[in-house]
This record gives C-alpha cells, sequence and structure tokens, in this order.
C-alpha cells in the first residue's frame, strides 16, 4: 500500500489501468481526465497488471465508445470506458447487450446531470440512475478513497461474476476532489485477481478457432425464456460483491458491506443515501448523536442488484423512521428510485411499519451541507414528516423544500481555507500543487476542492482547502475559514469576502496598495469594520506586481501560493515549502523552457519580504461611492446580479422560468471589472493590421472604419485609414467586457 | 364518427397527423408504418386539422430524428415521431430536454423488446420503461381502439399541459392487429382543440421577432432551483388528462379514466397491468367471476405521472390481494417498475395491508393467455403467493414460473380461423383483405393478427382471424380454432395442424392431390386419425394448380382466400364476397396492369368448383416412412426442430445459453423442405451464363467447374465447359435448402 493525494478520476483511472487491455473512450466533462490519464500513461508505456500497455482509442462517440467496446469485449479483450451524463445515455444500447451477453467491463462513471431546462456539466445521479434498467450492476463510491476501493471491488467482481459494472461516483465532488488516499500497488492488486475468472472469460470469446454465435434475433416463441436463464447470476451476485469486499479488505484493510450502517446502534431515526453526500451525514449524525439525539445513515454500496435483505439486515432493529435522500430527479414519478427500492425492501422483509420518507438533494451539484443534513433528521422528528421534500434549497412555489434548523451543525473542519482567483490566474493549479504538498510529504490529510466558472477563463474560480488529522469527511464547500487568500483586488468591490472567514481568521489580500494610506482609500469601508468585528487579521502582498516584475505577468497563483507558506509554518517549514515548490514547478514547466522556470522560481524568492502585516485598527479607509455601476435591468437585479456576486445559492425557486427561458444579450449584463490590466491602443504603433481584434478572445477589441467627414466625440482619436482616403480608423477597447486575457 | 377496420400503426397515424406540422422520423420495426403512412398522406396532399399538408422528414438516425424535432418544437412546430426499442433509447438526450423545456409533442412509441442477448423485434415494454425517468408523461393504449382514443387524449394534453406525451401501445400486437374501431372525423378532432392551447406554445417559440434563450448552461448555484420550478405541472396533470379524457368522451363515448377498474365490485384477488395483456385479462376476469370468483384487473392508462391516490380510488375497497404485471425486466432491480410504483402507491395511501406481488410476462412478445392470467390469479389464492414470478413460460433453472391451472378459462372466441402460410405465398394480404371486407361490410367485429417468421420470404406466416359479434378481446393467437386452412401441402409432414382445431371444424387444405386415393397416399396417418377423433371436416383445392394455371405462381393467397368465403357463406354470401375481393384486387393491383389484375380475377372465377369435401371416414391412408430426414445434431434436436416445428415455446428456461450464444452453421439444419416448386437444371437451355446463380437469394443454385478428367458420380452430368477446353461445367441446385422463390 501508499499513501498518495490525488482526485477521483485519478484514483478511478489507477485501478481501472490496471486490468485494462482496451479504454474506448470519448470525453465528457466530468469524467474526461481519467481517459486522458489513461491515454498519457499508456503513451508513456506504463503497464497494466498483466504487463502490457493497454491500447487506448477515442472513438466518433458514447455511442461509438460503447459499441467498439461491445465488440472488445465479444473477443475477449478486458476493455473499460469512462463517461457519464449524456454520454451514457448514448451508450444505453450497447449496455443492455453487453449485459445480457454477460461480458465483464467496469464502466466508471463521474456521475453529471442530465441537461433539461438548462445544461448541468456538474454532479448528481440523474445518468446513473437513468441507466439502471440496463443490466448492469452498479456499485457507488462516496469519497476518493472509495473511489479507489469500490474501483477495485468492481473489476475484481465483474471478472467472478462476468456481469458487467457501472462504478459510479459524484461528478467534480469526488471525481476533482483531491484527497490523501492509500492505494494498493499493482503486485497487492495482483495478488487478488483469479486467474481462472480470466481464462473463463476469454474461453467465451468469438474467435474462428472455435466459432460460435452472438448477437442473435429470437421470435416470441424462446426470447422471453432465455431473457430468464441468466437470473441465477444475479440473484449469487450480491454474494459474490460481499467476498470481493472482504477479500480487498484483507489488503487495504477497509472493511466494506453492500449497505454501510453508520451512527447510534439504537438510533430511531436514519437516512439512507449514497455518494458524496455519506460522509457529510457521518459528521452530522456524529453532531446530532453527540447532542443526545439517536440517529443513523445506511450508505448504500452496491445499488444493483439491489439487495432488499441486507438492506434490512443492516438497519438497526430500533429504527422508526427512515429518509431516503436521492441525487435525482424523475418528474413524473410516485418517488425517486432509492426511495422505492427501500420501501419496496422494508415491505418484502415485514418492516414496512417504518415510516419512510424521500426527497431530492444536491441536482447539478447544489450543496448538501452537515446543516442540510440535520435539516433531514428534523423533518423525521415531525409525526408526518414530510414526504417527496427537497433540500438545500428554498422552493417557494411548491414549497417541498425543508426548513434548515436554526442551531447548525458544524462540519469536521480542522484548518480550512478559501481562495479566490480569476480564471486562468494559476490560482487553482497552485492550490493543487500545495495540497499534494502537504498531503504527500506532512501527516495532514487533505481535501482540496475547486469551483470553476463555467465561463473559464476570467470568471471567478475559489479554491476550498482542507487539513486534518483524520480523514476529511466534509463533502461540500468550506463555510468556516481560517484563512481566506484574494488574488484578485477587484473582487473586494464586489464579493462579500469576509463571510466565511472564522473569527481572528487570516485575510491575505493581492494589491497594488500596501501602505496604510493607500489602503485607506482603497479598501471599502464595510471590509475594514467586518475585518475588525470578526478580529480577522490583514496581510496584503503585491502579487501582480511581483509576477508582472519577474515575467509572470497575470499568472499570480505561484506567488500568492508561496504567501500561503510564508504564513503558514505549523503546517509546513517555510524554508521546506519553498523546497517542494520550486522542485514542483520545475518539473512543471521544465517543457516551456528555462526562462519559465526561472520566472516562476523568481517569483517564488520574492515573496519573502513582500507579505506585509496591516494593522487592522489603524485603518481608517475613506467612505467611498461603489466603484462598480450596476446595470438598471430587472432582470440583472433579480438574477445575474446575485449569481455574479456568489450569491446565486440564494435564489428562490420562484425565480426562475420553469422551461429554463431567459432573455437575450445578457452577456453585455455581466461587467466582470476583474482584469488586472487593460488593453490600451497606441495609435502611433498602429499599421491597421486588425490582428488584435482577430485574437481578442471576448471581441472587446473591435477596430471601426468611420467616414472622414462623420463628427466624432473630443477625445475620440482617429487615423487615416490606409488605402481608403475619404475613411479614418479608430480601435475601440469595451473596458468593461474585457477579461484581461493575455493578448 | 366512423367505422374502419385498420391496425394500430394506422390508427396512431390518423390522429396524430391530424396534430401534426412536421413528423421527424427514422424507420424502426414494428413502428416504421406509422411514419411510412404518415409520408405517404403528406405525399397524396393530406391535409391536418389545420389544412396544412405536414412535412415529413427522415434524419439519418433516431437520435437525429429527436434532435430535429427538438429544434422543430423550440421553434413553435407541431411536431411528432414515431419509434420504439434502441431507436427510442437514442432519444433519451432530446427527450430530457424537450421535458426540461416543457415543449409538448407526442412520441408515438410501438413498445418493443431490446436486444440483450438477442435481438427481438417484438412487442414488450422495456423501451418505454427505460424511458420513465426522462419527464415525459406516458400514457398507454391496449387495444386498436384506444391507441385512436388515447393519442387524441395524448395530443389534446400535451397542447393543454405543455409538457410532452409518449404514447405507446404493444409492438406488433396492437400495432399489426387490424381490428374494427370506431374513429373520429377530423371536424370532430377540430372541436376538441384549444386554439389558446396552441397559441401558448406558439408564444413561447424561439424567433428573431421576439428573442429569448433556451439551452443554457447553469452553474450548481441555480440548477437544482430550476429543475424544481416546473413541478406544479406536473401535480396538475393528472387532472389534465382526466379532463381531458371526459371531453374526448363526450365526442366518443368511450369514457376511460387514469386508472379503470374492471370486474367485480367485491374482489378480492386484483391484478394490475397495462397494454393489450388488459384485454385478455378482462376476458379471463369475466370468466372466473362467472365461477363465481372475485376478481378484477385494474389497467393503467396514465402511467406517468402515476397518480397514487387515483390508483388506490380505483382498487375495490374489498381487494386483499394484488398481482401486478410488468412487461419488462430490469435484471437487478428488487422488483419491476410497475410493481414498485404499486407498492409505495400503497403504502402512501395507507393500504400497505394489501399482499402485493408482482411477475413478468409477455418478453419478446411471448404469448399472454386467459389461461397465463388465470394462472396469476391462481397464485394470488395462496396464503403466500409468490413473488417476482414468471408466466407464459416453463423455468426450471429458477424456477420463478407459474403453473398454468388445470382447468383451463376460455377466451371469448366466435368465429376464429387459423391461415398457414408460405412466405410471400400471399396468404396474409389475402387475410387482410377479407378482414377488411368482413369488418368494413358486415356488422362483425374482426380481429386479424399475422405471425411473421423472422426469415420473411420462405418462412411459416399464420393469420389468426376472430370475428365476433361484439369487440374481440383475446390479445393472444387463436388456439380453438373453428376453421384451418393450410396453403402449403409441406407442412402437413412438419407441423402438428391440427393441434388447434375444434371438435367439428373445417380443415382446407391446398393440395395437388384431390382424390381419395392419392390423399391416402399423401396424408399423414396421424392427421387423418386426429382429424376423424375431432369431428373434423376435410375440403381440399389444388390452389398451387390453379394459381399455376391462372399466372399466378406461387401466389395462391387470393385462392385460398375465396376458398374460405366459399366455405363461410354464414359469414357473408359467397357471391357478395367474390364482389368485393374482385373490387378490392381490381384496386391493389391496377397500377402492376391489366393482365395482373386478370390473373388474380381469373383465380377467385376458378374457385368454384373447385373446393372438394372428403370424407374423412372413407379415408385409409398408407402407412409411410416420414418423408423428413432429420439432421443426426444434438444441437438441432434440443432447439432447431422444436423451433420449426413451431414448438418452440415450450422450450424451458434450462433450454438456452444464458448469454444468448449458440453453435455456428445452423442455416443448414435449418431445412424448410416447404416450396411448392423447385428449379430444375436443363442442360441443353444452359449457356453457363451464371445468371441463374446469381438471383438465387439463397445461394441454392451453384455452378461448378470441374477438371475433365475428375471421377464424378454416375447421373453427374456435365457440359463442355465453354471457353476452358480442359473443364467441365454443372448447375447443381441444392433441394432443401431451396425455398422455391419465383426465380
Amino acid at each position: 500500500m501508499k499513501t498518495v493525494t490525488m482526485d477521483g478520476n485519478n484514483a478511478a483511472c489507477y485501478i481501472s489501468y490496471a486490468f485494462c487491455e482496451l479504454a474506448l473512450i470519448y470525453p465528457i466533462t466530468p469524467s474526461s481526465p481519467m481517459a486522458e490519464l489513461a491515454d498519457e500513461w499508456a503513451t508513456k508505456g506504463k503497464t497494466n497488471l498483466f504487463g502490457v500497455v493497454p491500447k487506448v482509442k477515442q472513438m466518433q462517440s458514447e455511442a461509438g465508445a460503447a459499441g467498439a467496446l461491445h465488440g472488445a469485449l465479444t473477443c475477449g479483450a478486458l476493455a473499460t470506458t469512462y463517461t457519464c451524463s449524456q454520454g451514457l445515455l448514448l451508450m444505453q444500447p450497447n449496455m443492455f447487450k453487453i449485459a445480457g451477453e454477460f461480458l465483464p467491463t467496469v464502466f466508471h462513471v463521474s456521475a453529471r446531470a442530465i441537461a433539461t431546462h438548462a445544461l448541468s456539466i456538474f454532479g448528481d445521479h440523474q445518468d446513473v440512475m437513468a441507466c439502471r434498467q440496463t443490466g448492469f450492476a452498479m456499485l457507488c463510491a462516496s469519497s476518493v478513497q472509495e473511489v479507489a476501493d469500490m474501483a477495485l471491488v468492481a473489476h475484481l467482481s465483474t471478472l467472478k461474476a462476468q456481469i458487467p459494472f457501472l462504478h459510479f461516483f459524484d461528478g467534480f465532488r469526488t471525481s476533482h476532489e483531491i484527497s490523501k488516499i492509500s492505494l494498493p500497488e499493482y503486485e497487492e492488486i495482483e495478488t487478488l485477481v483469479d486467474e481462472e475468472d480470466i481464462a473463463r472469460f476469454r474461453a467465451r470469446a468469438l474467435t474462428p478457432d472455435a466459432p460460435m454465435q452472438r448477437g442473435t434475433a429470437q421470435n416470441p416463441d424462446v426470447y422471453f425464456q432465455n431473457r430468464e436463464a441468466g437470473n441465477p447470476r444475479y440473484l449469487t451476485l450480491p454474494d459474490t460483491v460481499q467476498q470481493t469486499m472482504d477479500k480487498v479488505a484483507s489488503v487495504t484493510g477497509r472493511q466494506y458491506r453492500l449497505f454501510d450502517y453508520y451512527g447510534a446502534p439504537d438510533a430511531t431515526r436514519v437516512l439512507v443515501l449514497m455518494g458524496s453526500a455519506c460522509s457529510t451525514a457521518e459528521e452530522t449524525v456524529d453532531g446530532l448523536n453527540a447532542r443526545g439525539e439517536k440517529t443513523g445513515i445506511v450508505k448504500v454500496r452496491l445499488y444493483r442488484p439491489f439487495d432488499g435483505k441486507a438492506f434490512c439486515n443492516a438497519l438497526p432493529s430500533t429504527c422508526e423512521k427512515i429518509a431516503v435522500l436521492d441525487r435525482t430527479k424523475e418528474a413524473g414519478a410516485i418517488g425517486e428510485p432509492l426511495y422505492l427500492d427501500v420501501c419496496v425492501a422494508l415491505k418484502e422483509c415485514g418492516r414496512e411499519h417504518i415510516t419512510t420518507v424521500g426527497g431530492r438533494y444536491g441536482l447539478g451539484q447544489k450543496e448538501f451541507t452537515a446543516d442540510d443534513c440535520a435539516s433531514v433528521f428534523e423533518n423525521l422528528k415531525l409525526d408526518q414528516p414530510k414526504n417527496r421534500f427537497t433540500v438545500g434549497i428554498r422552493d417557494d412555489v411548491t414549497h417541498a423544500s425543508l426548513p434548515v434548523p436554526i442551531a447548525p451543525i458544524d462540519g469536521d473542519e480542522s484548518v480550512s481555507c478559501i481562495f479566490y482567483g480569476l480564471g486562468s490566474d494559476g490560482t487553482v493549479g497552485a492550490n493543487k500543487n500545495s495540497i499534494s504538498i502537504i498531503g504527500d510529504e506532512t501527516d495532514w490529510f487533505v481535501q482540496g476542492y475547486f469551483c470553476y466558472d463555467s465561463r473559464k477563463s476570467g470568471g471567478i474560480t475559489v479554491s476550498h482547502l482542507r487539513l486534518r488529522k483524520t480523514p476529511v469527511r466534509s463533502a461540500y464547500l468550506v463555510h468556516q475559514a481560517d484563512f481566506i487568500a484574494c488574488h484578485n483586488p477587484s473582487y473586494l468591490n464586489r464579493l462579500d469576502m469576509l463571510k466565511n472567514l472564522k473569527e481572528g481568521g487570516v485575510f491575505l489580500l493581492n494589491s497594488p496598495y500596501t501602505t496604510e494610506s493607500q489602503l485607506n482609500s482603497y479598501l471599502p469601508v464595510s471590509f475594514v469594520k467586518t475585518l475588525r468585528a470578526k478580529k480577522g487579521k490583514l496581510f496584503v502582498i503585491d502579487g501582480t506586481g511581483i509576477a508582472s516584475r519577474v515575467g509572470l505577468k497575470g499568472r499570480t497563483g505561484t506567488i500568492m501560493q508561496t504567501a500561503f507558506f510564508y504564513l503558514h509554518p505549523d503546517i509546513m517549514p517555510y524554508e521546506k515549502a519553498v523546497g517542494h515548490l520550486k522542485k514542483m514547478l520545475k518539473k512543471k514547466f521544465e517543457k516551456k523552457g528555462e526562462s519559465v522556470v526561472q520566472s516562476n522560481l523568481n517569483g517564488i524568492d520574492a515573496v519573502q519580504g513582500a507579505v506585509l502585516e496591516i494593522d487592522v485598527s489603524k485603518l481608517c479607509p475613506i467612505e467611498k461611492k461603489d466603484s462598480v455601476i450596476l446595470p438598471n435591468d430587472a432582470y440583472f437585479q433579480k438574477f445575474i446580479h446575485p449569481i455574479l456576486t456568489l450569491r446565486g445559492d440564494k435564489l428562490p425557486v420562484s425565480a426562475f422560468q420553469e422551461d429554463g427561458s431567459c432573455p437575450t444579450a445578457t452577456t453585455r449584463l455581466e461587467k466582470h471589472g476583474a482584469p488586472p490590466y487593460l488593453p490600451k491602443w497606441i495609435p502611433e504603433n498602429c499599421i491597421q493590421c486588425n490582428q488584435c481584434a482577430f485574437v481578442c478572445p471576448h471581441a472587446c477589441i473591435r477596430p471601426f472604419l468611420i467616414d472622414k467627414d462623420e463628427s466624432a466625440p473630443p477625445n475620440f482619436i482617429t487615423l487615416p485609414a490606409v488605402g481608403v482616403a475619404e475613411k479614418r480608423f479608430r480601435i475601440q477597447v469595451s473596458l468593461h467586457d474585457c477579461m484581461g486575457c493575455s493578448v
């Protein structure tokens, strides 16, 4: 076993690669990194368990990937794929075939929402739930560690049972969460593989040497009988999976069951759920039970086949009420799928007296916090708990949402940090580096989670880091931060930067203004007031200036990250951290040339001495008129502005058109005002080639050709147009739409 | 209203065409006829309700059809599609979008199996059940009449509620069953359409005149809230559908409810099911209740949204036990989907004390007869009724199947007929003609159902006709026939032709041998014995000879059909029948030229006088050695022979490989021996052009070039090879593989 710091996709790929001779892929967020990693490793010649370098082939779509996969399996290849969402839906026809022909494979799915009223690239269980009828076994991992463990269970079980597996985990929340986990070496995995399982599979391969037919057409006289012939395999599959879990535990030391119970042995109120929310629910249960409540959760691991008896056995005998949480929505169903399964399981094992309700949470990766979880337990206290509820949103239309309890449950945070960056400023990359360094080089358990704006470059990025002496369980964003860094000074005027700062926490500001008097002119009054009330400390560094000087214009991530280490010698001595950072950056940028490496190293060296503590008590900021002029537009006020200022979570259901429609031309209302640099037209250098406009990705640089005698405003500088005597030429820059891309 | 004789596809198309401006299609059996009809009508300029000729466009696949449909709906077109099975699966990504955007449309689905261990083009609910999570409303029609009625309810409801509908009915069993039904005229449909519904839909169309955005991407902050914004529409949809059903009833006189109960008002045992099996179940309930039992059924019409309260209200208060029948299989689920819904509905309305079990039936269109249905009621008599049962097959592997009761339930047959034909001999077409004539020109209710061999041309076709004075409810094949016609004499040696003949029934044989002595040499002894025991009457006609003489070589259908009318003056006076037949054939063949028409008319005229009654009591058939030599092959004996002799239904589950695999080169074992004509090589005419081999579709005619001095068997006639002095040429005909195609 080895301890590594990686994300869920990486963990899934590590295991699947071991068993893979052929990966047939088509990229779809957030599953792409699995396929990309496999491709990268194969290109580098990394071998699988059997000493073979797998082939990785990208097909024309997910439908093609599934079709090719079906073909490969039919011919006895150990093949796999990685996908999710619409991509997974396109695989369905082949999934029915693969399951019907009892071909062993594992589909690794970073479960994601399905596009309905709007597209969402984020995590929930809509896609995997839409495949529950295909005949695939379905195994769920609820953390990065479990991704590795369940991937292993899935690959071993599929070979043993010759039934295909869909192994899934929450998109982004688990697939992109970086965590410190324990992984078996390939040599250890090898001891778990039963060669006979593989031999049995190979023996069923289509080969001219021993020809047989597959994929025939059957008439009504025989199809049904044949469809029933595979029943025994499904009936014994739960046992096979449990035995495999036991076998894996003998190597990893981590024991799983088909349904794992966590909580008070005499719990009366129990939650049933699966995926990343399980660890949050564990936290909540600990919090509630510490206050004398009797609560627990059942974590669903093997979702298909659903073993009703095993489920009932996992429930404490004291259980009186159950809430089933589904991370999906099937409009028109009498209940969500897991709720239906649980109700029927209870009925069939004679425990239908248990009051059971169901609810939805976390669609499109809506946050599910310990407080949200507590509200579900609170609901179960009622004589008639609300059924078909939602949690995590405010539903003021059909009033399905649960109220969030007044006394909040704290997660198990220890050192928690938030970093606000600008898309492509290097913040996320730098955070990934530091979390790897901390995870790999210290005894801290780490969790790194990164919120991207779907606008990508130029949008807000928020990095959430947690460090803890035991594994981190909070599968939600940091709400109580010990440390907040603002890598882009313009956010101060737009976002509530201190909302999540703990009392006594540290705020690090990247700012061109570093003296008290400068800051007095610059900082918002409300910011200083709140910081004082929270007894927070303020540090500033001119990260943008340093980046510019060392040749990293606009890419402040590394500098700010170094400053983070400078301020946290308790996590790792500064010199040691700098050493690791430099080593990592050298490796990362060596392909880009010596000068890029040197710029980064110089950036790191420039930090010491540049981080200045500001005495907050001495600041007397000047009252300023709001520097951001908000558009006078109803849709902007109601919808865009809350979203732009990261308050979209609070929008109630009534704020939305049910069909997802919205006005056009709203981009003009999204004035970021975030870039640290703006382009400027220098007329005397201009040769009117228009290439500046051509490369500007946001169309903010716009050339105009105007009539010579057109009346123009004063200061409206024009040049005689090249080659068109009666025209004049001018470049206009739309400052508000500009994202400061380094063109 | 008008009374017409048509199949389910035709009925669905008739209604959908009324509402259709644009049909986006891709053909897939058994839904293709809907699309083909729409295409044909549009080509002929038939207008819809709004006086417009719809556009019908075939796309590159069902995925493309669904995508284009989504686009058309977004732009406010009244658009529709027709599909099933894998085709429907490919539409899922767009179905989620269409439902998420609340776009009104109806997908008409002739529900079909999904290819798993083997492909099946036949009916069950696997495909529609795989789409129950898309957010589409789902409405089920259980007979040809209901297809028309439910299609109308679906189109009106989707416009009213602006939620898309999936309207489905059993593939083949309903889509291809010909029945006498009552249809509203388009003028009557027009009175049901609320113009405002259409106006509301049009107002939401994307247009440059009033631009808006659709299909945006949403981040985790808002996706969930927006996903919940449409809840009110789904909550009110059941009421909307019920109101629409009421409105439609006011025109058609046929009243439906979301769940319709049929049976004893004080039933203790109740079946829940949907689709064509409902009418069989009605028959069974009548039979059982007539014997003093207390049974009933709940027919599910609106499957999504599933209105649990409406379901419980439909149940008699006396109900103690329920069996839910699902025509689908979801391997690994705790229960099939309708069973889960019913269990939860009962729990939520406080009736969980009702013992509820679930079972599968009819996969890949396995027959579901009144006896099968009775066995389900029989199961409910047990203290602990079997759960997760199957019915209609013998499961000797997991023993899930129910025993069939000893005292069989008779369906409500009145005049029932079976016609055995050879694929492409015209039997099916002729039967379709006669059923139309009887349906349209008499007061008989009719049902025509046609079993094709998937080998099509050259395979066995079996036509099942029922005539009755009230609507025919038996949604299964004829088992007790008053009349059986054998259009191909070779079947006598292969099939048990008398198995389904009622006592005293009539058997009509197409035979070149028409005298007693000829028949004594020809008829199998067992055939005559059984016919005598059943007190059956025997008629013979040399249909093949007549066909040959009038120029219809091999196409005996019309002649045999005329003989049917000749023997059934009670159904329609013979002269009248001949008049209708001639009129119909003239119309059908006028495009093919005068001589084809004349041949058919001559064929009809030749029948009178050619139908000879044989006195069965006088026959003394000669014991013959079995003329068919069966291959000495284990797989043939166990598997192919039962299927070829129409006994495949009796194969138990253990006969099958679970993964659907089977040996290769089995076509050689399928010796049809069925063709009435065989090709013969006439060496003196042969110019060695090889075109005979080229056109032979089954590769039975094979030319050989052999060495001059090669030793050949006696009677092995060869010709000097043209242009190759040292070779000799010969044509060989493989008689057993030959299907007698008219080459």
